[in-house]
């Protein structure tokens, strides 16, 4: 049953697990589109509680909440990837959950993701195994210096990561990481990280956005240009990777390919994120149809809106206490500002974005 | 008290009474901007309640009901022109109240907004009061036939009104209205009916959006087109009356004033909407700011933003049943489709519009 997704009515409820800026903007999405959402999210502060009038703040392993939020919307889709595959599966017992939770499943474990991504003969960085300190020499050997290694679990924002350079003692990267499952991942001297944001029809249409030139920033997005400097044939190729990885996983709703655009000119797939994605906020104001709206599409069944590029777009991300740029921004002519709803601005914490559109 | 707009922080609550597509895809543009809004509508079934998390549904009048209001919010304002001045002059007492209640007063009179007008040295069709029916004879015979009558309050759409042409005798139109105090106003004919829709900030800044072009049907907004068909000298004096009448109001906030443009091209005002407005959606998709981020940012003390518009926009409204037409539009390319989550599409209700944006 989970992955048939059916065709809903204007004024059906989308249930969202998770509550944050992601889920706000794709309920905001939703109510364009005349549906309503159901925000489920342990967090009583979930910017996307502001957005919907029906929401849920309970645990993701509370199946008491899980199954009045199954009786009470349409469709279940998330927001974002570290939810528990379990609470995907036990609501997928019960009414569609779109993308399929075996996505879930395979994105949560970047060994399982990188081992599918190389199963499709899809260019990733050389990587290993490590479950235990004794497997990181030959781990090292197969994979050369420098290295990151990486917990296969709950990384994001560059959390879980530790660089092993020739000086580094590799059981330290080892205890930085938390003694946890990792892969060792190859460093790649990139040129640029760009990323292709694609969406899946229930139909199996795919429309990809046009691939996005991402600049980081202590490991997080600060900046997002497209269209990104690359080739026709690069960004092509970009593209057919990301359709294939949508194809492969069956895929209904939005996915985010992250690569890496190597000095001689070949793509690395670095990650997938199973959601709709930073590096594509500009589609809100840089494109005829936003990834959040695809996404909703996707999920309702409903065909998916063929993107049109409104110019040349930047967006940039508004980081802790860079929040307080939204006065200075307010005022710069075309800049559309958006702001998170976020009380605290710690350190990291992505408060809101800001995209401009240019003539091409 | 009442006028005087605080700069709100992000996160700060925005009051809005009424709670029609108009407060909906307010409180979607405030969302965006960071804050929350809490409706207040009467009818259960307000397609606002959907997309905040705060509702008060009760009527303008319950006193009760509208202090707990005003003390959850940090600012009120209204998303339609018919809300009891009374209501909004009760909690201008309580917390700034945006546009100033006297703006409805006005506003909510087809003959003291005629006259307001007339005050300002801005052309209108000839009018006359019309208080019983033995004053209908003088009436005609200042103004001419045709002409038309309509009550001084709570008409919209066409409601309330009736053409007395030449063979009409002026009682049967008195009593068609309902017998209630009218104006008189000339029939005009008009080669188009424009529109301006123009922001006023909190300190006196105005922000027009290009006039926009009106197709009416059976009384009802059909379709909009921007720019409209009108010489530049033209458009700039519509830009200019719009002006006038934002100032002379102290306005703050978004009005939409509507003009005919006569064969031999002079303007008249037909009426000012003292709110957001219908021939302003195309603002949402077509232009850089829209007509209810705009309204936001004034009402919150914040800066306007200065509109660009992406190209030649048309917008067509979804009217009653025409609603099923969102399924062909769904696959238009580049056509931005809005469903307001109406539950009965009746005749004649605005159910949602589709905007598409062509290259100038």
């Amino acid at each position: 049953m989970s992955t048939t997704a059916a065709v809903l009515e204007p004024g059906a409820t989308i249930g969202v697990l998770g509550g944050g800026q992601l889920g706000r903007m794709l309920a905001l999405a939703a109510a364009r589109l005349g549906f309503k959402c159901h925000i489920f999210s342990p967090d009583p502060d979930s910017p996307a509680f502001d957005v919907v009038h029906r929401t849920t703040c309970a645990d993701y392993t509370d199946t008491q909440a899980l199954d009045r939020f199954a009786e009470n919307v349409d469709v279940v889709t998330y927001e974002f990837e570290n939810v528990p595959a379990e609470t995907a599966v036990f609501l997928a017992a019960r009414l569609p959950v779109l993308p399929d939770p075996k996505v879930l499943a395979t994105t949560q474990d970047r060994l399982a993701e990188k081992s599918f991504i190389a199963g499709l003969d899809i260019g990733t960085a050389p990587f290993a195994a490590v479950g235990a300190p004794a497997e990181l020499a030959a781990a090292l050997d197969r994979v050369g210096r420098p290295a990151v290694l990486k917990t296969r679990r709950f990384g994001y924002d560059g959390k879980g990561q530790a660089t092993i350079a020739n000086g580094t003692d590799p059981e330290a990267a080892w205890r930085e990481v938390g003694g946890q499952p990792c892969i060792l991942e190859a460093f790649v001297p990139f040129a640029r990280e760009v990323s292709v944001i694609a969406a899946r029809g229930a139909d199996g249409t795919v429309e990809c956005f046009d691939v996005t030139e991402n600049e980081h920033r202590d490991h997080i997005l600060k900046v997002s240009r497209v269209p990104a400097a690359v080739t026709d044939a690069a960004a092509l190729q970009a593209r057919r990777i990301a359709e294939t990885i949508a194809d492969k996983f069956g895929y209904v709703g939005v996915l985010a390919v992250e690569l890496f655009v190597l000095r001689e000119g070949g793509l690395l797939v670095n990650e997938i994120a199973p959601r709709v994605h930073n590096s594509g906020h500009w589609t809100l104001d840089g494109a005829s149809v936003s990834q959040f709206e695809q996404h909703v599409r996707a999920v309702a069944g409903w065909p998916l809106g063929k993107p049109i590029r409104h110019g040349r777009v930047e967006m940039v991300n508004l980081i802790g206490s860079e929040v307080e740029d939204y006065r200075a921004w307010l005022s710069v002519p075309g800049a559309a500002v958006h702001l998170y709803g976020k009380a605290a601005a710690r350190p990291g914490r992505k408060m809101g974005h800001v995209t401009r559109v240019f003539a091409e």
